[in-house]
């Protein structure tokens, strides 16, 4: 089964919002087994609605539409649809039932715009939408399914997830693609996929192998396409076990984890607590753990030591070792581990010293130059990495990678 | 100036990512004049390449394509690109001198892969990517403008803004429009609506005003469309003044500039320092300050106090305070703040303490409970703010709304 999503809508042609209906819809369509093959974007005309719908129809098997149908831009979207699907618009009572009881009920006075919601082409099956008050509509034309939702986020998810997936499986379209994402740190993209060629290349037919790279992160996709294997998870599986086996360091998480969600939890696992000190991260460190949920479990807190001052100071860093070594150095950030575990009481520590840029890069030092501590209940350790010259994502991979080293400790 | 963007990448059509470049280019192009009158999001396979290409260049002045060129899969990109103009590749030596900075300069050797990006068509016009190994394509076809870019969004937005909107300008393709934004913060968009509508009603009508909404901040953005007007500039000036008398104490900056940069600038000036002691806000406000390259030269450091034994021993708030009152209480606030501007010794200090949930809240202090407390060479005041229940937003909104308040005292 293979689908088109049709988003409708002004405001996607000028940039206002950001389409995520449609990556709502494709993973959901996904999840169901369908394959969308395009997602087209246009603005609420006939000619854009009508040629879309002819693109659409040469080769997709289900078509969802979303947008042009509020209260004040139906008539457009309402009457190209009639004009494609040979019909005209007749009033539909249990649509009108339904904007009486969000409007009705409350006292509310419904408006001519509003009762003209419920006026649809008379060949289509009306869909209830719950949350809103425009009704969405299904159509069917030479064995293709076409779906147009209201473009409210809220009340398109509901009708697609209550009504129009489980109807569609009821019709046989149930043949799900598995996917898995795991996910890699401390590696790019294209070392990585030198490192796990063999791998690749022995990759069943039937399994789609997709990099996603983030700064500090690439992703790695499996689908499997092959509705004839009896079980396409355990097939995957089987393939993630040989990847972990190649490169069991390099994978920290799988789907939706995040590395600070990944390193809370073994945290937490190990009834530890932890603090950071921070120099170049500046307390992106702290934000990243603070952003989970219940992460005070765990998380004592941080000293953002940007002055030279508050190193010596808040985490007693000899004076002596930042004139002698500078304090981008393996000796003060080690220090810096050491004294914020000591000051804040945790059982582990984070220290990070680089130079983030754009400004500060020496010769010796360059701009990029980051020094990661990790102190735990028994010792000290230290990392050097040499990152780019983007100081917003020296500072994000920075901080990846300095969590990265305290998960690769609590997995020891 | 008609525009068609073309999205490519399975993981758009999986539903695994949001289009987030697409809307970026779309707000780009609409700034500047150009209509963008499709979107179409495609797989990366040599067919759907081919016709969404076909079907741009029969309306389109102007063709963006994102996607489709990292290490590990710009062959069928280049080729059908190449097959599409006519063109063969050929190694371009400006591009792999890129490649080498990102790569060989820092001692890592260059992999085959990524020597293969330095490959381009022929007959295209290489654009330079300072953030990344791909480089970008322009072509020009049938009077038709091709551009082909990475899909990595930081990748794409420098190559677009710096490069490619500015040569389309000099070389006449797309008229200048001019906007100003003026960014505000401490109001809702109804609530500032309301309050700024007779300004709004009295705008010329070549003006046109769009709200731009973002947690914890609303964008009032101004386009001036008539290209007769004599100075644009000057008539879009002459209405900020108006609004500028009207909001005087909510409009903190203007385009690109971000509260932290504004911040800081009024922290230079007054050669002043600052520092921070964050509980709810979990270092984002360092983090926000350290974002801005030399912010050394005015922030010292933060203590983030998630602990309530950190707050004691790092800021030396009295317990008795935290068990009197609670840790979420003007009281606290008030000590962290004074407590981290004598520690740090700074001029200034920000303090946080809320419940940024989902946990945590009680009928007396429910979820999005909020104090901000700022210190100042003379006093401590502080400020209740109650925001939503979602934790994300209610960081980023806190941080920006203390920033504000050290804003508001620092412009006095």
């Amino acid at each position: 089964m293979v689908a088109e999503i049709i988003s409708i809508g002004d405001e996607l042609l000028i940039g206002q919002i950001v389409n995520t209906n449609a990556s709502f819809i494709a993973a959901e369509l996904n999840l169901a087994g369908v394959v969308v093959k395009r997602i087209t974007t246009i603005g609420d005309t006939r000619d854009e609605i009508l040629s879309a719908l002819n693109q659409a129809s040469g080769y997709a098997d289900i078509v969802v539409i979303t947008g042009g149908l509020g209260p004040t831009n139906d008539d457009i979207t309402k009457n190209t649809l009639c004009e494609y699907f040979d019909s005209h618009l007749v009033f539909d009572q249990k649509s009108f039932d339904n904007i009486f009881r969000l409007f009705g009920n409350r006292g509310i006075e419904i408006s001519v715009t509003n009762r003209m919601q419920a006026e649809l082409p008379h060949n289509c099956k009306a869909l209830r939408n719950p949350l809103g008050t425009a009704p969405g509509m299904w159509f069917e034309k030479k064995g293709v399914h076409y779906f147009s939702l209201p473009g409210v986020p809220f009340e398109m998810k509901k009708m697609l997830l209550d009504e129009i997936i489980p109807e569609l499986q009821k019709l046989g379209v149930i043949k799900p693609i598995v996917h898995k994402t795991l996910l890699t740190i401390g590696i790019g993209e294209s070392a990585l996929a030198d490192r796990i060629r063999d791998w690749e290349e022995q990759l069943p037919a039937n399994i789609k192998l997709a990099y996603l790279p983030e700064p500090g992160i690439v992703k790695l996709r499996l689908s499997s396409y092959n509705s004839e294997t009896a079980n396409p998870e355990k097939q995957i599986e089987a393939e993630i076990g040989k990847l972990k086996e190649l490169i069991p360091e390099l994978i920290f998480g799988s789907n939706k984890d995040t590395l600070q969600e990944v390193v809370g939890k073994l945290l937490k696992a190990a009834k530890s607590s932890v603090s950071t000190a921070e120099s170049c991260t500046g307390g992106y460190i702290a934000h990243l753990i603070t952003s989970v949920p219940g992460s005070s479990v765990y998380y004592k807190g941080s000293v953002v030591a940007y002055d030279n001052a508050v190193k010596t100071g808040s985490l007693g860093v000899a004076e002596e070792l930042i004139i002698r070594h500078g304090a981008v150095s393996e000796e003060v950030v080690k220090a810096m581990a050491q004294g914020v575990k000591q000051v804040l009481k945790t059982d582990y520590a984070i220290a990070t010293s680089g130079v983030a840029g754009p400004d500060g890069g020496t010769a010796e030092k360059p701009v990029g130059t980051t020094w990661v501590a990790i102190a735990t209940p028994e010792k000290v350790f230290t990392q050097k990495f040499l990152l780019g010259d983007d100081r917003e994502r020296n500072i994000r991979r920075a901080a990846l990678l300095a969590l990265n080293q305290l998960r690769k400790e609590l997995i020891k």
